[in-house]
């Protein structure tokens, strides 16, 4: 790994403030499973930030284990989950999903960004036919899967995140916002949905730590009681961790004094910076992205030479002497990290 | 129901021969569980049939049932089987595949046939794809499902076969046939592939009896060892009949002096009739199919009237004033039947 | 297999009538996946006779199958099943209950029936237990399974199932009857127990087809509605059968003019006489069965001469001479094969 | 949490170490999925250790997912895992084995430990009953697990080890150990069994972490190349860590100079002075165990004195005025705590 990278958003640990309360407590006697003081005050933090005391709150470790989770709280065998095409259930977790046995419905999708209409047609087609022939010969739609950013960097906005709720309303589907980027997602200028509306609005989500200053974590909130996503399912699928301390000191952590707000916003201003860069440089966006993900269209010339030093995401070739690269920042990304790659670029 | 009807090609019971043999041995008392000397026929008279003296021969209750249990001798959980989009295991299971831990991946088809260029080129995507990330964060695909005949009654050829075989065997994939309507597909006039060529070709495939004469039961034939379809495995999903010999004699009738096919040409023979007896009356082909699915385009209003008569299955709406509709012929379907329909149309 | 043989209750094909209506209907055309109305007709006959307008009747195919099915639809992840060591889903399914999801958990049990001290005695204990470490660590037992007859071809009277039904009712546990042998269990002189009060103690129960006059059927009555067993659930399972009406038929002709259980009545005739003639001969009865499964101790010699004409089942060993062998009646079992075995022993 | 407390072996962090480690590197750039130099070393190190430079080893994060992850790599759906009625995997993971479609097949055990000469007896009798039934009616028994130590804090000397493999060699069953107390196990004095001793018996087993002094994970070491437990399985199961380096990291600095048996050996001396002391003080030990659980029989009157101040785990009633309590040392615990808890009982 190259000392200079912007390959992805979860190369480093976790903020220093974590290591330092985790270092503090060490030696601590804590109660396994999650029942400790530190996760339970992380929980109360996540319910009163996103104003919601009814909300049931959950730490996890990572994130096909967490989208597998509350999938499976969601769905019977023969229901299934409506995905864009590019999302993450959909292409990048080796079948985790189908393996607790339930189908991923493919949408067609832009920028990462389920087509709207595309989705509310696909569901009035179905729902015709389901009629016509009888709704136990398919797999039954029953919950809808968006990220918030997507693996594309975009985000929904208010009005489309209302849209997509009112078909969810329309259908009877359950709306699952998977927020491993979250943070990223929502501290974006062109995001103008807050934490409390996002809770207002879908039947569950989570905050992802992985990729935003923890050294992993999700929490996940749950706002619709009629999804059992319990203790034990968790411990079903081995994810109920030992020493759940571990996640409640980090969510503590992050949560406290808009901590992780504030540091996923480093992540955005670094990125807007590196892509005024770059365009100033005459570098082609690929994708116009406002989060920490920035996609270019690159000569491949350029880009052997840039790898030199510099780690980067090959995402595709653009055409036979072009690639689509990405580059990320991160919590972590520091002025001085961009200005040495806007130096040798 | 109506008396007359086209609507599907399993409203009838069984050939009365079979029923004749079933009623004939009802009360000698047989071992259980496919270890009766009916099923032991019926299996030698398959694997001749089929050229193949090595093949396993299983003889199991139903379609679905048939579809999730090869599936899951042949996949792991990170594992995939690439289908038409229109293939029955991605439309038509209510998630039997998933729900026993395997993802289906949907492939571009023209009228149920996989599109041949978009399969290579998808596996050749995916390959390059999985080989620069890592193949642990995907499905891998590892088998690949087409029907013969397919869902739109079209057949795929004995070259388009080899092609496939052939793609197969580049990437390492398993082909697997549905032959739900295997007679109907086989004795189509424009199908030249026989069941030795299929045999000789494919590594798992089923004949087809509950829509080609028997009460139900469909027969697979494993050609290949590695697919690990036992006894044991098929009790595990619940589908090893207790009164095997059921299956038994019903496929030692059907196997025995050619029985399965000859009925099978009657089907075909009266779909020929019907389709161009409808199309002399000015009836509009949606699809050209060869076997005994066919397919019209018809005005609502004539849609209505034929309905007072006759049973029919609507696809769908093809603009606001016509309808495609499907008419099947089977095995049971006599020239009176279709001289009747085409009296009343 | 011999021409007479007593080694298991399900070596015939159906009663023949069964048959008789099959073949009457053979070329009708009917709906599929039991939209029929010789289902409709079954179903609401078995409504009847259980006098619960309310049940939800399903038919399925065959017992593992069936197990399967029930449990699926009534347990989550984290929660078990609670059945004798002896009972058939933990012994005799080849994992299918596992296979979808669910563990079996033993109860200790005499002569096929679970101890219900025992059974008190270990809800008491667990309860206990997982109140002071947490629920969410242990399989949540949520239903309790028990055979009438029993494997042993033992019965639980009416007193022991309100007992159970207690049990169940102060843990919170769903009562399930395996019925796959319910004609012999209910019509046996030992039974106390009526159709009507079954349908009135327990939450979902099966009348066993396979096992009493069909070809093959179990029909599946659910009778307390949080139990999800839908006809969506059933497809997923692999277990709509297309030709629904070959069980709607079979199961209509069962339970007209009781013909279901005159003919299980016949197995429990024959079965004493069996008995007794044994039992006059100097054979030692193994357990005290009042039911259509007979178990006798017999000295190896006289095994091995048996067993030349007579087709038994053997159990065990019983000691280094003896063996235990079990000999099965069944609504097919005929006065002249009594008569013959007895001649024979 | 009182912060004197003996309940359990993981109420701590990590050893201090490993906390320096994690903070040192922590804004290094490394690559995800265990590919990182810190997950190589340790790969290595557990490899040399077991002296098997042919072993493959997987870094995971729990005991549950751990344990899931072997059994679903060995076992296909009709197969089972042989284990102590007390073992970890029939009573403490909330069903996760068979949620992943696998039966646990219970053993009768003394303290923790398989009955040797019962398996043995179990494997002959259910060999010779599925030879004349028929395998395909059972689900047949594919692997052994054993704990070392046990849940009850006993250990498998050597001699039992062999025997054990014996009888896997001559039933064709994997011999599979959970080691989440592996440490303590192997420095016991009673234990004459060492790490390489182990790796040349068995087909596959793990070195804990989580109990034994780092935060979380546990090594698996897969030494059988027929036991498929591959990336892409674990990413099935939602537990291939993004940061892997954080598990190699920890298993790099507790392999080096042998820290992870140092630290596992101040637990076990500590509990031998714990157990000495609390025998000279009168009280009764309840099993003999040679490791870092202690289990005692106390006095109830005793018992709510010592829990004012001291954490202890309750395991059960042993009659109406005494309990039976276990009391843990850890990596962590120090001759002042222990000398604590003396003074004050």
């Amino acid at each position: 790994m190259k000392a200079l990278s912007f390959a992805c958003d979860y190369m480093e640990g976790a903020h220093p403030e974590i290591l330092r309360r985790l270092t503090e407590i060490n030696l601590e006697k804590n109660v396994g499973y999650g029942l400790d003081p530190y996760s339970q005050q992380a929980r109360e933090l996540i319910r009163e930030a996103c104003g919601r005391d009814d909300a049931q709150v959950h730490l996890l470790v990572g994130g096909t284990q967490t989208n597998t989770i509350i999938i499976d709280a969601m769905l019977r065998h023969n229901e299934g989950i409506l995905a864009a095409t590019s999302g993450h259930i959909n292409v990048h977790e080796a079948g985790a999903i189908e393996a607790s046995g339930h189908k991923v419905i493919p949408m067609p999708a832009r920028l990462g960004k389920i087509d709207i209409n595309a989705l509310e047609s696909h569901m009035a087609t179905v729902t015709a036919e389901f009629n016509a022939v009888g709704w136990e010969h398919y797999v039954i739609p029953r919950a809808l899967y968006i990220s918030q950013s997507t693996e594309y960097g975009t985000v929904y906005t208010l009005d489309e995140l209302r849209q997509l709720r009112a078909i969810c309303d329309k259908y009877d589907l359950y709306l699952f916002v998977d927020g491993a980027r979250l943070g990223y997602g929502l501290m974006s200028p062109a995001c103008d949905v807050t934490l409390k509306d996002l809770a207002g609005l879908v039947d569950v989500f989570y905050i992802g730590g992985t990729k935003v200053g923890a050294l992993f974590g999700e929490a996940v909130v749950v706002l619709n009681k009629d999804i059992r996503l319990t203790r034990g399912l968790i411990k079903s699928h081995g994810a109920l961790l030992a020493k759940g301390w571990l996640l409640g000191v980090q969510f503590a952590t992050l949560m406290a004094d808009g901590l992780y707000w504030s540091i996923a916003r480093n992540a955005i201003d670094q990125a807007m910076r590196l892509r005024q860069g770059m365009v100033d440089k005459g570098y082609k966006l690929y994708i116009d992205s406002p989060t920490n993900q920035q996609f270019f269209v690159i000569g491949n010339d350029r880009l052997a030479q840039l790898q030199q030093h510099i780690g980067v995401d090959i995402i595709e070739a653009a055409d036979q002497h072009h690639t689509v690269i990405r580059l990320c920042t991160s919590w972590a990304t520091t002025t001085e990290q961009v200005d040495q790659l806007l130096a040798s670029v």
